[in-house]
């Protein structure tokens, strides 16, 4: 700690993210990236971009990139706010929008960023159990608040909302932003963002990293209400003007407009996630019902921390979280056919199944 | 304005960039890229990194660049924090390390963000004017502060402050951190960085996007003692774990690397203002002394946004601000020789000279 940092820096206790090793035999299913590179249009398009006009700044709106999410979804690009990544949108959504006198409210078990937020920019939180199957319980949001987030499907538990309770979700909060995270939402929901015409107070946030395998490429928007896109506009062009380079806009772009590789890829993983949940299961272990690209699993006799190092001893990374009610729990991304295979071969020859 | 903002987006005026128009037959002069595109070994190292490997993370620290920087520099890789375009590490640097009870001190002409970002995190400002002739007046920082900062050269006045006056600065203002932000430095100055081995409380910000011709690309780094760099590490890593894409590391670290280009490009820019700046003063505008990538210049009987607006006319973007003491002034960017002279031939046919 030194006398020059300001008191926020001090209180502050950063988020982990999982370990990116430069180490490229082992098999990675610590963070959730898709196993399937991005769309060769995606390729094709960056290496198009890749020119001397990257002497030339990108367009601060990043307007071609809003208009191909807007079309995708059917919105209009006044209803879309792209960012570096959807950790970008979070953080400002929470300084822009989650930030009032009333405490915000998100589950005892979700994305572990989101308290981090509310450490930078000085918001009150309370936290809401999740049920003992570990779901979203909406009846329990049913109090005064400055706001709700939480992701869809949640993380790392990989369960689904279902988009109807949502909707009940946003009926009975009118007063105060309703955030849903929907970075794994491509996996087995369905997105909210056809509500935001409904539902001014809903904001939706989406990532490239996923079902879009651009996690290296650093995209990520979200989806409201004209009003509560200006608050973002505002945070930003208050923060960094032109957050989006030439190449992520590009590459984002040809992303959001190639629909056949996303449908193709993204079925490829729900498929294998199928295949996996069945190993294990079979293994003994109990699967939690996942709408991901990662299935949170436990077995009753073994400790979830010495099996994630056994596990790494063999060449595979998964993530173990130590957080109460999950700490017995790995989470696994859903990878390849093969790495799911080479996974379960490992579980077997540890525990002996 | 909507009840779902925070008080921070209600009270928010945001940084407005320079134009970035959709038609390319325009002369931008506007926003002081480089007229040169990149290395050509940025460009094969972006080609090679455009691969299916994008679908995965990058580091979340950019190891690389920081070794790429240290090494330009013959500092400690764990005295460099890169970032996405300075303009994000001028944010965590206002939110980590100027935000304290005193008053921050800047000059009251100079890179029109700070105030901004004083507004984003509720950091108290007072501004200390610039001489007569748009000088940095050292003595006039010699009272109690949180920090300090300021762009040197300065901008939009293109000013140098010596690198000796810096270094007085830091002996005199040891109780606070100083922000050194040399966006513009590499084109007449003498960078601070050295510096930073002997003042603990200097921290250097700089750009990829002029010098080093990737404004398209998003990447700055700040350097200084490893406990400055350690709070804008806790600031990011409590905002956004990978600010910086594949892409945005390989390109920069093949731009650090090759000085040969970096030098080739910084000299042409130098030699064509110093025949812009002739030229113009030929016709009888008062051009400040400059030491960066534009020209800050007025003309005694024209009115600088008539200047402007009829420059934009025949093709040609400057960017003119309607700040005190400046509003007579137009910033040029230092383009090419052809840009140069296509310039002076349509001021001379506006002004008659």
């Amino acid at each position: 700690m030194s006398r020059f940092w300001s008191s926020t820096v001090r209180g502050l206790t950063p988020y982990v993210p999982g370990e990116q090793p430069k180490n490229s035999n082992l098999i990675k299913l610590n963070t959730n990236e898709n196993p399937y590179g991005p769309s060769p249009k995606v390729l094709d398009a960056l290496r198009t971009e890749v020119a001397s006009t990257l002497r030339l700044y990108p367009d601060p709106q990043a307007e071609d990139l809003k208009h191909a999410v807007a079309q995708y979804y059917g919105i209009s690009p006044r209803q879309v706010f792209p960012a570096n990544g959807s950790d970008e949108a979070l953080g400002h959504t929470f300084q822009g929008l989650l930030k009032h006198t009333k405490p915000i409210l998100f589950p005892d078990i979700t994305y572990s960023f989101y308290p981090v937020y509310c450490g930078l920019y000085d918001i009150a939180y309370e936290t809401v159990p999740l049920t003992a199957s570990f779901e979203i319980d909406i009846a329990a949001y049913r109090r005064p608040n400055g706001g709700i987030i939480f992701a869809n499907p949640n993380a790392p538990t990989g369960r689904l909302l279902p988009i109807g309770a949502v909707a009940e979700l946003l009926t009975q909060n009118t007063d105060a932003v309703v955030v849903v995270d929907e970075a794994y939402i491509d996996f087995g929901g369905e997105s909210a963002v056809p509500l935001v015409a409904r539902f001014h107070n809903l904001l939706v946030i989406q990532t490239l990293s996923k079902s879009r395998s651009l996690a290296g490429l650093r995209v990520g928007f979200a989806v409201g209400h004209e009003d509560l896109i200006t608050a973002l506009e505002r945070v930003k062009n208050s923060f960094n003007s032109y957050p989006l380079g030439r190449l992520a806009i590009a590459g984002a772009v040809a992303a959001m407009n190639d629909r056949e590789h996303f449908e193709e890829t993204r079925q490829a993983v729900i498929r294998t996630r199928e295949v996996l949940t069945a190993g294990l299961r079979g293994m003994g272990f109990e699967v939690l019902p996942s709408a991901a690209n990662f299935i949170f699993a436990r077995h009753p006799e073994w400790d979830a921390a010495a099996l994630s190092g056994r596990l790494r001893e063999k060449g595979i990374l998964v993530r173990h979280f130590t957080g109460k009610r999950i700490d017995q729990f790995l989470r696994i991304t859903v990878g390849t056919d093969e790495a799911a295979v080479l996974l379960c071969r490992a579980l077997e020859r540890i525990i002996g199944a």
